[in-house]
């Protein structure tokens, strides 16, 4: 398999989380998403994921695209250790999590957004990040609520085994502590993070593990 | 079941559809996104959905966010017509165009993001407008090169069988014919709504067809 990605991006973290957790070896394939205007705009790229973002997986001439949909790909081909819980309203759970972040909260603040923030609409550096904060701590908020009320919620997101919710989980909260957030009003988030970045399989995705990292 | 629900909402317009598309009866449960301040945040529904927003599926006391992931859950629980293909790859691909619509262009337009581009940045109503159809527009050329790319995509996004990827794909272009966005630039996505919104079971999720149409 191979697997474009870029060390910073949270889409292409999560990914990395998943592959790691299934052992599964992998090409890193670079995509610099600052140089020379983006690697990811440039026609070869854009073949593979017409949308221009990253992760796009390539397994056995399948090219996927969209982080969600590739964990969910490789928790059907890959069943063990499983990334998602037995039961329907389970899984309902887990996902609901995961895409609360990723539908959410990541969005607002991925590059392009912020650049159409800076350079379409001409905001400060200080609107600009007031924007970011804005949607990490609204966003976090209802994360908190959500998992410290229920009884699901153990060491990670659903009981002690990583999911699909804590492989969204830890890039959040990773791209909340770069941009210097405080989080002292979301322990549940912070405790899960503190413990699921410490397994292997997380900190092995971190972004300064990454061949790309700078 | 009981669906928390607002008729201009994409995003419970695309469990509207599944629901329909399963042939389940449910209550619907108006929530009014602009009345009184937006009865999403009242207390009584934050219980139900602390992220304050709709849709939320109550069912036989399972209470349940995120339109994916219920989607995901009533195809689970009542396999029959079944939304996602049969394949992991085809799997993979079809949550992929949902996704792509569910993260890279719902959020940005969604109410709370214009609510915070006009009071919070001030911007005018053209700025907001133009943000509207950057969005949709950069998201949409996307969507018709992947689809009008794959030999996958039939008379629906995945041959002639309605999907997840329907599900999302109605709603979003509905929400772009409101708005009153060119779409010629997207005869592939055009053609796959004008054939779905005919089908009863989108016809009867549409926005005007809902018990709370204004």
């Amino acid at each position: 398999m191979k697997l474009y990605s870029y060390f910073r991006s949270s889409a292409s973290y999560r990914v990395r989380i998943a592959l790691n957790l299934k052992n599964l070896p992998y090409d890193y394939m670079p995509v610099h998403m600052l140089r020379d205007g983006g690697e990811q705009f440039q026609a070869e790229y854009r073949k593979l994921n017409p949308d221009a973002v990253v992760p796009t997986l390539v397994d056995d001439g399948d090219v996927l695209q969209q982080s969600l949909a590739i964990i969910e790909y490789l928790d059907e081909t890959h069943p063990l250790p499983p990334l998602l819980p037995a039961s329907p309203s389970d899984r309902a759970y887990v996902r609901s999590v995961a895409l609360q972040i990723a539908c959410e909260i990541h969005p607002l603040n991925n590059l392009r957004v912020l650049k159409y923030l800076k350079k379409t609409l001409g905001l400060s550096e200080e609107a600009k990040n007031a924007w970011y904060r804005h949607w990490i701590e609204s966003g976090f908020a209802a994360l908190e609520t959500h998992l410290a009320g229920d009884t699901r919620t153990g060491a990670l997101c659903f009981g002690d085994t990583p999911t699909l919710a804590d492989a969204c989980l830890v890039p959040q909260v990773f791209n909340a502590q770069r941009f210097e957030i405080d989080l002292s009003a979301f322990p549940t988030l912070q405790r899960i993070y503190a413990h699921a970045s410490q397994l292997d399989a997380f900190a092995r995705a971190a972004p300064s593990a990454q061949p790309d990292a700078e």
